[in-house]
Parts: C-alpha cells; sequence; structure tokens
C-alpha cells in the first residue's frame, strides 16, 4: 500500500486519481449533468488507465517471463477493452466498432507519428532497429486485413435481411483470429522471442519492487474502478457529444482511442525522446495489432454473452479505409528504419484530416 | 515410354493416375453422378498437373534456354488455362473469373504463406534474396494493377446498358497485358537472365535425361487427358458444389486455384523445407504475375472464339479488393528477405479468412 | 535580352516560342477553330514552360539558398497551376479536379516509368540512393493520403443536398494542406536540406549566368504569355476534345498534365540517361507532392476569389483509386533503390491502362 502512495506521489499524473471519486460523486449527485460527467470521467480515466498499466507490469514481472509476457500482452488495452465492454452492454455497437477501429489509426498513425515528432524535435535523425520495426509492421498489416476482409471483400449489400449470415461470419472471424492471436504469442513469447527483445515497456527498475499483493490488489480495485467510471463516461458521452457536436462515430474513434491509450502514450513519448524508437515503434504498432488481432475478436464474442444481440465486424466504409491507409503507411514509414520530425509531423496531419473529416462528415449508419 | 514408366514409378503422387481412366469411366457409366465426378476429376487433375509440368520442363531443358525458358513460362499455368478454357466454351464466366481471380491470391497469399511456415517449422529463421524478391513483387505489384485497372478506375455503374464499352476496354487491356509479357519474357529470358537465375525449377538432374520424343509426347497426350478430366470437372463442379453449399465464384477461387497450382506446389514447398526460400517466392510471386498478365488476358481474346459471347476483365469488388490486398501483403512480407513461421501463418489465416468470407457471403453478380 | 536570345538559340524546343504569336494571331482571326486553336495552344505551352522553368531557376540561383530553394519549390508547378486558374475561372471544375489528379499520377507512375525505362535502355541496372527515394515516396504517399481523405473516408452520398458541408471540409483540409507544406518547406529548406541535396535541378552552369533584370523579366513576361495561352488553350479544349472523341477528365488528367509538365520531363529525362536517377526520382515524385500539399489547397482557397462557386475537393471514385494506386506503386518501386528497363516499361504500362480507361469509360459526374 505504501508502494503504490509512494508511486502515486511521485507521478503527476496520477494525482488526478482525485478525480475518480470526483465522478463517483458528481454521478450519484447530478445524474443529469452529462457534459460535466463527461468531462469529469474522461479526467479520471486517464491516471486509472496509467495506474492498471503500471499494475500490470508490476504483477507481470513477479510472475516470470511466460506468464507475465502473457499478461503483459493480454491487459496491455485493459481500458479499451472495460470501455468498449461497457458500451456493448449498453447497446451501443457503433461506439464499440469506431472504438475498435479508432484504436487501430489512432495507434498507428497518431502515436507513431507523435513519437516520431517528439524523438525528432530533440534528434536530427533517428535510426531505429529496421527489422524488427518491419516485422511489428508486417504483423501489424496483416492482422488488420484479416479483420476488415469481411467489411472490404464481402458483397454485403446485397445480403438478405436478417443479417444471421453476417453475425455467423464475425464469428467465424473472431475465432480464427484468437486463434492466430495465441499462435502469435506463442511466436513472440517463447520460439522468437528475442526478436522481441527490445520491445519490453522497460521501466522495470520503477515497477519491479511492488510485491506481488500491492500489484494483484491493485490490478483488482483499478479493473473495477475503471469498469465503474466507463459506466459513467459511456452514459453521458452521448449526450455530451451532442452537446460538442460530435457523433458517437467521433467519440469512439478520437476521444475513446486517446483516453483509453493515454498511458501508452505517456511511456511511448518518453522512449522517443530518449531515442530508443526501437520500443516506441514497438508499442504503437503491437498495441494496434492486438486491438485488431484480440480486443476486436473478444468483443464479438462477449457480445453474445454481455450485449443486447451479437455484434459483427462489419464496419463502415470509411473506417476501412481509414484502417488500411493506417496500416500501410505506417509500414511504409518504418520500413525505412529511419526518421525525422517532418515524417512524424505528416503522419500528426493525416490524423488530423481523419478526424476533421469524421467531424464534419459523420458515418450516415448508425448500427 | 520406359522414363516415363520409371518417373511414375518413382513418385507416389503420380500413382494417382489411375484416377484418370477411372474418372473416364465413370462419366460414361454415370454421367449424372455429380459428386463422384467431380471428387474423381479432382483426384485425376491433380497428377494430371504434376506430370504436365514435369513434361514441360524436359521440353524445356532439351531446347535450349531461349525456347526452354519461354516454355516453362508459358506453359507454366497450363492446367489453370485448361480449366479455365473448358468453364469458357461453357459460358461459365463467373468460374473463369474467380478462378483468375483465385491463382493470383492462392499463390501469392496461400502458397507464399505455406512455403514461409514450412520452412519456418524447420528453421528458426530464413532468409533469402531481398533483391530478387523485391523484383518478383514489384512485378507482380504492377502486373495486378494493370490487370485490375478497369475494374477499380472506371465508373462502370454509369455505363449505359449493352456493355459494348465493357468489351473494347478489355480487349484494349488484354492487348496490352500480353505486350507488357512479352517484354517481361524479353527481360526475364533475354536481357536481365542473371536476375532470375536462382528461380529456376531445379530438378534439372532428374528430367533432363528424359528423351525428346517421351517428353513431347508426354506433354501432348497430357494436355488431351487434362482437358478431358477438365470437361467433366467442369460439367460436374456446379451440381457438385450445389450440394456441398459452394458458389461458383467459391469453386472458382478456391478449389479450382488450389487443385490447378498443384504441381506448383509440391515443387515450392519442397524448395522451402530446403532453405531455398528464393525459389518458392520466385515461383509463388511468377506465378501470380504470369497469371495477370498472361493467363487472364488471353482467355479474354479466346472467349471471341470459343466462348458463347466474349469475355470482359471486370472483376467483382471482393475480387479487386482481395487481389489488391494479396498484392501490396506478399510484396510487403517479401521486401524484408527474412522470415519465421509465424510470418507464413498469418498469411494461411489471411487466406482461411477470403475464403470463409467467399464461402458464407458468396457475390451477388453470377455473370 | 542577348542571354536570353542566346539561350533559345542554343535550344531547339524553345524555336517553338513561334507558336506563341502564331496562337495569339490565330486566336484573334478564327476564334471559333477549336481544334486548330487547341493544338497551337499545346504547341505553344510546352516551350513557354521550359522558359518558365529556365527564368524560375536563374532567379532562384541569384537570390541565394533559401529564397531560392521556396521559389524553385512554389513556383515548380507554375504552368499546371496557371492553366488549373484559368479552368477555375471558367468554371471548369471537373477539368481542375482531373488536372490535378492527373499530375499527381503523371509525375507519379508516367515521369518516374519513362526515366527508368530511359536510364534502363542506356544502363544495364542503375542504382540510386534508396534513403532519398524513400524519403521522397513517403513524403508522397502521405501527402496523397491527406489530401484524398476526404474522398476516401466520408460517407459523402449520405451527405444532405446543398453540399455546403464538404466545401467547410474542404476549405479546413487545404488550410492543414498548405500549413503542411509550410513545415515541409521548413524541412526541405533548412532542418534538413542536406537531405533533398542530390535533388537541385542541376544546370547550374548554363542558367547561373543570367544577370537577374533578364531573369525577373522573363519570369513576368512568360508568366503574362502562359496566362494568355492558358485562356486559349481552356476555352477550345472542351470543344476539341469532343472532336477528338476526349471527355474534360480525360483532357485534364492526361493532356493538360502532359503538358503542363513538359519542362520538368526534360529536365528528369536528361538526369535519367546521364544515370543520375537520383535527381530524376526526387523531380518526379517531389513535383507530384507539390501538386498535393500546395497546387490543390492553393486551388480550393483560389477557388473562393476567382471561381464562379467555391471548389471542393472531392474526386471521382477512380481518381481516388488511381492516386493511391500510383503513389503506393511509385513508392514500392523506389523502396528498393535499384531498376532495369522493364521496371519503367511496366509503369509506363500502367499508365496508359489508366489513359485508355479513362478514355473509354469517362466518369459520370461533370462536377
Amino acid at each position: 500500500m505504501q508502494t503504490l502512495l509512494r508511486e502515486i506521489r511521485k507521478t503527476p499524473l496520477l494525482w488526478t486519481l482525485a478525480f475518480v471519486p470526483i465522478v463517483l460523486v458528481a454521478e450519484a449527485v447530478a445524474p443529469h449533468s452529462h457534459t460535466l460527467l463527461f468531462v469529469l470521467a474522461v479526467l479520471a480515466i486517464v491516471p486509472l488507465a496509467a495506474l492498471l498499466s503500471h499494475a500490470t507490469e508490476a504483477v507481470a514481472a513477479k510472475t516470470g517471463d511466460a506468464v507475465g509476457g502473457l499478461l503483459n500482452a493480454t491487459l496491455g488495452n485493459l481500458t479499451e477493452l472495460i470501455i468498449a465492454i461497457t458500451a456493448l452492454r449498453a447497446g451501443q455497437y457503433m461506439l464499440v466498432k469506431a472504438s475498435i477501429a479508432g484504436a487501430i489509426v489512432t495507434n498507428a498513425v497518431f502515436m507513431l507519428g507523435a513519437c516520431l515528432l517528439l524523438g525528432g524535435l530533440r534528434y536530427h535523425v533517428q535510426e531505429y532497429n529496421r527489422a524488427s520495426a518491419r516485422l511489428s509492421s508486417g504483423l501489424l498489416l496483416m492482422a488488420t486485413v484479416a479483420l476488415l476482409a469481411p467489411s472490404a471483400v464481402a458483397d454485403l449489400e446485397h445480403l438478405p435481411q436478417g443479417g444471421g449470415i453476417l453475425n455467423k461470419l464475425s464469428l467465424g472471424i473472431s475465432v480464427l483470429l484468437i486463434l492466430a492471436y495465441g499462435l502469435g504469442l506463442l511466436f513472440s513469447l517463447r520460439t522468437h522471442k528475442e526478436l522481441f527483445a527490445s520491445a519490453g515497456h522497460g521501466d522495470d527498475d520503477k515497477e519491479a519492487h511492488w510485491p506481488i499483493g500491492t500489484a494483484v490488489g491493485t490490478l483488482l480495485v483499478v479493473t473495477v474502478l475503471v469498469a465503474l467510471v466507463s459506466e459513467i463516461f459511456v452514459e453521458s458521452v452521448q449526450k455530451a457529444a451532442e452537446t460538442f457536436g460530435m457523433s458517437p462515430a467521433f467519440v469512439g474513434f478520437i476521444v475513446v482511442s486517446l483516453v483509453g491509450a493515454a498511458a501508452e502514450f505517456a511511456v511511448a513519448f518518453a522512449a522517443a525522446r530518449k531515442d530508443r524508437l526501437d520500443m516506441a515503434v514497438s508499442i504503437a504498432l503491437g498495441s494496434a495489432s492486438q486491438i485488431a488481432l484480440f480486443v476486436a475478436p473478444a468483443l464479438v464474442l462477449l457480445s453474445y454473452v454481455v450485449g443486447p444481440k451479437p455484434m459483427d465486424l462489419q464496419f463502415w466504409p470509411g473506417a476501412v479505409t481509414m484502417m488500411m491507409i493506417a496500416t500501410v503507411t505506417s509500414a511504409f514509414i518504418t520500413a525505412s528504419g529511419r526518421s525525422a520530425w517532418f515524417v512524424g509531423a505528416l503522419m500528426i496531419f493525416i490524423y488530423a484530416v481523419f478526424a476533421l473529416t469524421l467531424y464534419v462528415v459523420p458515418p450516415a449508419g448508425q448500427g
């Protein structure tokens, strides 16, 4: 407990944990102040996500390489997963799909671009390991293709009404994706772990000495807190979005992705500014891969348990295009193993153009 | 003749040549047992394709570099070509187009992926010649773009009824593609043959001593046999497909491609397991290029002679997307010159997702 | 003045400057001979574009690195810009958009392909600097994605009538693109100019000794002449196109692009034939980037001042696909840093297929 408190005192970001009780109280006191609740929920989720990420790593550090790697890989996008499950339970499928698509694009374009820009502002030209970047981006490219195949490839407009076919297809593909994810864990944690060596989240010196009890306890408590705050977030976001003129697609794509990945941003940005672009690139692309291979199919499977009706994997056409552009662009950019600030700046411009387009012209279907 | 018999005795696959007379007899005895005829025809085509490939190489070995290379390159996909011509004569254009699209995707994704997986299961990391892989994949990318341009680029929905425009466009593009193919032969067999040196089908020790008479005779006889069995295959496939719940698109895309390329699979897989990934990659990508630059336009031109009406080059949208994804992915994957088993496994997953999608949601148009 | 005359006498291309007075007289004498005027205008624009390019470089050479680089970069596509502005004033938005799309594709596919082919006919294999080619093609890829995002990503079909949203979006994106262009100038002319060193237009020995007065005077006079001839060109092109059976989209995409970039072709082709592929690749890809990041958004902004109504950035779907294919293909082809003649030939085939498709099946909308 003291370790935890010391950690919190050292890290200014964690001071905003104060927003967690505030938002829970505010929900009880003023359940209809949607905009206020939305803002408070965002402010509360960011430090919780950071703490969740620290706790996961602390547990991972104590449980040895194999289980630890598995934990890190599986819980790396836990915040996104919890928010999406909450949205799933509320039947807000457009928000869920937008947050999946947005998480891939935000990780592969914004996070990568910001790392290249931040690193480039400090170092004239940054070199990094091309081979491992190429591996990460190749896996991301293939993961995204597998996820998007039904949306891109199937002649979905001519489907008979009812959509049972689409659900069967999405279920089959989810099983294939999770199978691929399992093989990927085998590959990165066992047979070829040396290829991913530099991709560790580092910071071991800081987390390593959390006692296992504190770590597991923190993990459990914070997971519950994230779930509670996520519920307020998802409830308030629709109404608040209307106030700000945002569509559910924009909120899911941009706001949820940025909020959910805040903890990883912090780690990746710090790495980029220390000229450790290998780690930054690996976090950005690895996180995007994990969304495609694990979070997305897991949500389809979970929708059968917790959702009002099964969710399918059909994304709106613009989301498909953005995900494909994001993965091809990041694959091409990281293939060279060199970077300068303008490359990162251009990626952020692309993200800004995506965001602007999505803000001004939201997708028609709200399914 | 004895050479041929010795060859057959040595190669267990060729024992299944016994299915050739069986399917021909079965067709005469039970012309309405479509499923049985379909299965028998598949079992008969596979060894015939292997024998055709051996005979082509034997003739090529005797006729010197230039003519031999030309023969190898032109007859490399002879089985696919014969099956497609048979379908063309029967007016089954959806089956023909699906088999063109499927051959490109099957070669560039499944065959390449299986090579990387099989090689990767035996060798920890496989290195191969990046420069020649890049050349092959660059040529495939451009060949596919040229083939797909009308489907991808033209505003075909707004075409006036009648479709004469589409046929004129397809004819013009077919002439351009075959011209490009001719220049490609000049390039790979004459001006820059050293770049393709390692791409030879090897096995020279085995075939080289076939007498030229045996080789040419085998080539001719087997071509006639493939044509006969293809007729049974194409006749029975529609009805059999309905029994198995497959659409013509699925049959053309998956079944015909796998059956037609079986002989090349055998050679490429053997090369991959001997750590000769250069050759495996070159066979997979070269075969896909040849479909785009030679087989597809040849079928358009032949449709004016043997088909009930001219065939055009308009593919259904999902096929266009799958071909583009297949070539971009294989280009990206082979650009690194390194591979491990999971890369191959992911490619096979993508192929499985494509197949599943096509099985569950067949394209609407059956044109 | 004498310097200018000597320059003209030395360069056979500039003799065709004689067509400038001829077309101006012809316009006055026979304003309805559209086909004649069109042909004369094309013949007059080509040498004017060459002279404009020389004058720009001469001024740039006198004004020092920073301003000179800025001038070269900004006025590099001045001919295209003037023609497009003339079309804009005439309200021919399809012609303007087609010339933007065509300039990107013509530079990235035809000019690059012709350089690789011309160089490859003289040198067996040409090697060039991969790092700088990769940088150029990465910037082009991202510039094109940013330009195309609204067309590719937005669900434009479901937009409410009126289109005010589309104009707002295009305006916002134009501002972002020009901002990115400004940062790009900062990058290429100041912070990282050493990366672009070999990309200089060379020929310094020839232009360097133009007196500044001659250079600036020529620049101004030729700009006015290009504007005058462009007016005749744009007026006559519609009618002439009908005579030749060309749509406005084809004229803008192919004819305007080839005419407008003729001067750069000359420089790039000369460089390729001297085995200076670095410079040729850099001119081709750099020019395409500049169209996407500067010319296109500048035309949107100018449409508010000179056009009958604001222009948006929505391209017809085929144009989007062609631009994406062009940039991905050129990125992939230049990533290897090696080339032989067939690679260039295939790129020209792709361009021919695009042109044929656009000629036979023009886009439906003429907006």
